[in-house]
């Protein structure tokens, strides 16, 4: 038995610095046991994203040392951006990966908010960390950026979780929460009409009465009309079972799928399911994967 | 930059005594570097095959220790099985992964077999890595087993590439060979008429001016016409395209696909084919596999 294994992904108000961000992800690298799986800088939105994974106390301490030097590099007063950020380390979802669950996440973002409200910063918990249903949506608790956390912080309702419960205009507020690791899926059509891709967005998202688990919603992107799509549990549906919903809404429609992509990182399983699926095989298991045996965790001594 | 990774595939004449095929499997385990993949012993057969991995010079050591062990714990004198056998250690294939090509493989086989030859194993190269077009076939060497080689050994067009030139009744002779890494994939049609998976795997192959790197026989299994392929070359034709060859011979003939089956491991290329393939996907690499990034070779301190 191996040790669970934790995803986070936190998003910190600087896209545009190079010097800062490298000194804030450097911070990060330098925990052993940490794995940085991708950096997103943005800067029209002046925001990043990075992404690590480790077992629990590398990715806590990951997450802690990501904070102490946003805090030190980063100042909410003099930053502007188009996005509606709240705090210089904004958001601090962790994702359970292999052997974890979302309790087990959950813990961890309390473990987590815990240290950070040692360390000055205001925490409120969200997703399925929330302590209570008003604050289980992200925008909520972000709508109005920073001025709008400043307007509510001192309503009982929307006390901090954890930390200081007033703010600190420099380092502003954190939401840290738990949520489950989302595969971003897009299909585009042969048509540059958004209209259809809105209306299969519209047919095939959990929401509208379609698949367990999906979100979706139509956009034009590069002359074609795009359907992304958000699976949030790949049990539930998997990549296969959405695709073939959107094929067949955009048949009705007269559209067709010309090509798909998939956005950052996709769980080895997906994949599997893809093949399971299309090649109608009896059984694919990581196992039968060369590279899983070559390079998993699984032990190859018990062989 | 890592070393190249190289598989051996070593088959052996014990298939029945556990205690022997553990005491050879545990030579290899032994040393450091070695993965082991996967054994498989076949008591009719008499015959094990262990599958293990790692950088050259662990395979290389992995190989000679089971060659060793093989000569301590076996005699061919006193073996026997269905399969016709030439050897204590029979046949040897290394087989190029990551990192590795076809030539990289044939100089380790023969850098094996120049130390098998000072072991005292007399040495035929086959596959990739044969001195002579007659001996690249494995079916020419073995032909007759232990008995044919024997045969065979004193005619200047036979003898062994290493070692001594005279055969051991004892340990007999290896076949050292250099081969690529095949995927073993087998569709089941729904059709108890075997006729018809010969027809169908006629049809696809290389052999019958079908798909190239594909090799195909036709069985009944379980009641089930089963077309068994061989995919040699994956960039040649992956899985997909050598199942949709199938799908579509079988329609002619009035048949079709109900399930398929992968014996034995597939390199991860395989699964990422499939998945492009059938969801139309404009780009997946390894690199968009979570487990990839967390477990894989490729360097995260790089990101």
């Amino acid at each position: 038995m191996h040790a669970p294994l934790f995803e986070a992904v936190p998003n910190f108000s600087e896209g545009k610095d190079g010097t800062k961000i490298s000194r804030i992800t450097e911070a990060v690298r330098a925990i052993p046991g940490v794995r940085i799986l991708s950096l997103h800088s943005d800067p029209d939105h002046n925001r990043s994203v990075l992404t690590f994974a480790g077992e629990e106390d590398p990715v806590l301490s990951g997450a802690l040392a990501l904070a102490k030097a946003c805090a030190t590099e980063l100042d909410l007063a003099s930053q502007s951006g188009e996005h509606p950020r709240m705090g210089v380390l904004d958001v601090l979802p962790f994702v359970p990966l292999e052997g974890a669950t979302m309790d087990d996440a959950v813990r961890l973002a309390h473990k987590a908010s815990e240290s950070l409200g040692f360390l000055g910063f205001p925490v409120y918990l969200y997703g399925s960390a929330a302590t209570n249903p008003h604050r289980r949506s992200l925008p909520d608790i972000r709508r109005g950026g920073y001025e709008g956390v400043a307007s509510r912080i001192s309503d009982p309702l929307w006390k901090p979780d954890y930390g200081p419960k007033t703010l600190d205009s420099h380092r502003g507020v954190v939401a840290v929460g738990a949520r489950p690791f989302l595969v971003a899926f897009n299909a585009y059509l042969d048509t540059d009409d958004v209209e259809v891709a809105r209306v299969v967005a519209t047919r095939v998202r959990e929401s509208g009465g379609g698949l367990p688990a999906v979100r979706a919603l139509g956009f034009g992107v590069g002359g074609k009309a795009q359907v992304s799509m958000n699976l949030t549990d790949l049990e539930q549906t998997p990549i296969p079972v959405a695709l073939e919903a959107v094929r067949s809404a955009a048949a009705d429609l007269g559209a067709s799928v010309e090509s798909t992509e998939l956005v950052g990182l996709a769980p080895l399983e997906a994949v599997l399911q893809a093949a399971r699926y299309y090649l109608g095989l009896r059984e694919l298991e990581a196992d039968h994967v060369l590279e899983s045996r070559l390079y998993g965790r699984s032990d190859p001594r018990r062989l």
